[in-house]
């Protein structure tokens, strides 16, 4: 098989991309190693910045989000024995998130795909990638026991972080840049309804969290240590914790219930550097992991899509090799961003065991200046919301 | 002898607070253990927040400053391989920040002391401090061989982290909070113009700054290992080092010099809490000390003498002792927020050793942000000159 761009990954990042090139009249083929119900069995994020809303928008991809997906002005933070705190996006920088789940988004693009003749191959196995270096790639895969070659110009890696993309680049060629921390998320779903907005509560025995799927689907969250085990945490230890941790009269509107789904989150920052090898790129979390903290993961997923798509069009079909150069470093540089306020709210909202003193003080006063200062919220919406694309 | 506030610590924290409770008709004593000519001879800080130069100008204490001060109207952050930064406190606040030395702020101060005839006892040695839980505490010195007692209402410790006053308040009644880096700031005097602005140089080898003592008198550190002495550094090391680390067009404006002074100053983050005990106050370093990135010293012990002068004169004027149980929680919000703000420019600036690499990214992107996001600009200008007093 021959076509120009060959995706590897069909999550909502491999998904998007296909889109918007088959829109510009670029052939591609996206291979997926999994089955098409068990990645739209997968649990994720659930809150778009304002960028991904528009590129859904932009894409003819909004009509179930402009729906039932819930515009949100911001995030609410509760901190024990502090005032409320409102990330307030709408106020600041004029911008709305959207809560809207990653399972919705991935069914409409497979839906958008399969309307418009998209090549997606599922359970696509084995997947190798070979000559990425030169200017005539080519992968191959095994389906049904049969071993099949994707010839291409390009390969857009956006297989995640344990697919082979980015492994297929040289160590000698890229930097990894990791951060582990000591606890994860223990997380629920409860088919309850759910609170009405996104609130993470710090309390000095552990975050905890609030968020939603959709009107009968609530998803909780607390912070726990690495170690643990969805069997270490009994329903009633989970809710008993959880309601302990936030202020009573918001764990008083609370609606429990028999969990039907219970997991265990580690938290985790990294990024793999560069992102484009000779006709590799690697978009999402191939190249890069966020902590929960803020959402980000799916949002730069998409942010990646934006950038590479850009550079991909321009190529085919202008001749411009100029952004295909630029991807790596335009790209990374709003990873960073994002991996800075992941990883500045994860230290903000959660307690770090063996931490000194003097941390928790720097904390609480985090918390404090953004209490007392218009310019710190100023500032943290903006970067909350996710910096807008470069041109 | 008998006073109403007993002040330990000629300082120009002691000093100032002696001054204001004087204009307010409120008795008080100074004891300062060294000689008036050492207290002058010591080299310090020579940046003041407006907050500061607001309170001299408020108790007739400016004449010279305004004479030979230089306003600034913000501070120059340079960095390797990167664009220039300007932390603009005048664009982002309205107020402006002034460059005049902390030893001429104590000479003011003497001057003043001696105009008004305050009193000021210096080479009070062995200072104790006496039943502070009570209502009545006293003071004992010794001063050429004599021993006294001052008996008073009150007495505030500004005798800096050496002094007696914060080791008199029991152990079990107070928390400390420490933070020690592994570097510090090797310092030099020259008799040399200085640059015109404050400017700090981020280098992957460490930090540089330029300074300014007055018109012939340039001030210039370099980080450096704790463990290294003035010793360890030759003259021609510091200026090749200072010069390697500081952008070639800006090194080129340096003039050198053989140094007339030349010191390590470790760097500390430390806190004691709270800031009263009894009928004992602490301000200034005798409470908290900051690294010097930020220059917040001297400007956060005006803040607490800011807030501990208005208590005792509500307190002895008309009565009211609510400030007097307020100063501690008060005066630490400052505080915290200073040390803060101290602690992240601190990062920002220095190379630390044994960081892991994602730390540098985000260090880097932090500086990115502060070139990208007005929203950043402001937030740290807000901070960087000093939040606003509460009411």
């Amino acid at each position: 098989m021959k076509t120009q761009v060959c995706i590897i990954g069909g999550g909502p990042a491999g998904l998007m991309l296909s889109h918007i090139l088959d829109a510009n009249g670029i052939d591609n083929v996206v291979l997926e190693r999994q089955s098409k119900d068990y990645v739209l069995s997968r649990i994720r994020a659930g809150v778009l910045e304002a960028n991904t809303v528009q590129m859904l928008r932009d894409y003819g991809l909004s009509e179930r989000m402009d729906q039932i997906g819930k515009p949100k002005d911001g995030t609410r933070i509760l901190w024990e024995n502090r005032p409320e705190f409102f990330i307030d996006v709408k106020k600041w920088t004029g911008k709305q998130m959207m809560a809207y789940g990653q399972t919705y988004i991935t069914e409409d693009l497979y839906a958008a795909r399969d309307r418009d003749g998209g090549a997606v191959i599922c359970e696509a196995r084995n997947v190798a990638l070979h000559e990425i270096e030169s200017d005539s790639p080519h992968v191959t895969y095994e389906k049904d026991g049969v071993r099949h070659r994707v010839e291409c110009r390009f390969i857009a890696g956006c297989d995640g972080f344990h697919g082979p993309s980015r492994k297929a680049i040289p160590e000698r060629s890229r930097s990894e840049y990791l951060r582990e921390y000591p606890f994860g998320w223990m997380g629920v779903m409860v088919e309850q309804p759910p609170l009405d907005d996104f609130i993470y509560a710090y309390h000095s025995e552990g975050m905890a969290m609030a968020a939603q799927r959709n009107p009968m689907l609530s998803r909780y969250y607390v912070q726990a240590p690495i170690t643990d085990t969805p069997e270490d945490w009994s329903d009633e230890r989970f809710w008993d914790t959880l309601l302990h941790r936030f202020p009573a009269d918001v764990a008083a509107k609370i609606r429990t219930g028999p969990t039907i789904e219970k997991s265990m989150a580690p938290l985790r920052s990294f990024v793999s550097e560069p992102m484009r090898h000779g006709s590799l790129f690697l978009a999402g979390d191939a190249a890069h992991i966020v902590p929960p903290t803020g959402a980000k993961g799916l949002n730069l997923a998409f942010s990646d899509v934006h950038y590479l798509q850009r550079a991909l069009v321009a190529f085919f079909k202008d001749g411009q090799g100029a952004l295909i150069e630029r991807y790596s470093d335009t790209a990374l540089r709003r990873v960073w961003s994002a991996e800075n306020i992941s990883w500045r709210l994860t230290k903000l909202l959660h307690v770090f065991p063996g931490e000194d003193a003097f941390a928790q003080k720097i904390r609480e006063n985090d918390y404090d200046l953004l209490l007392m200062s218009e310019a710190a919220q100023h500032a943290l919406a903006y970067e909350y919301i996710g910096l807008p694309f470069e041109a």
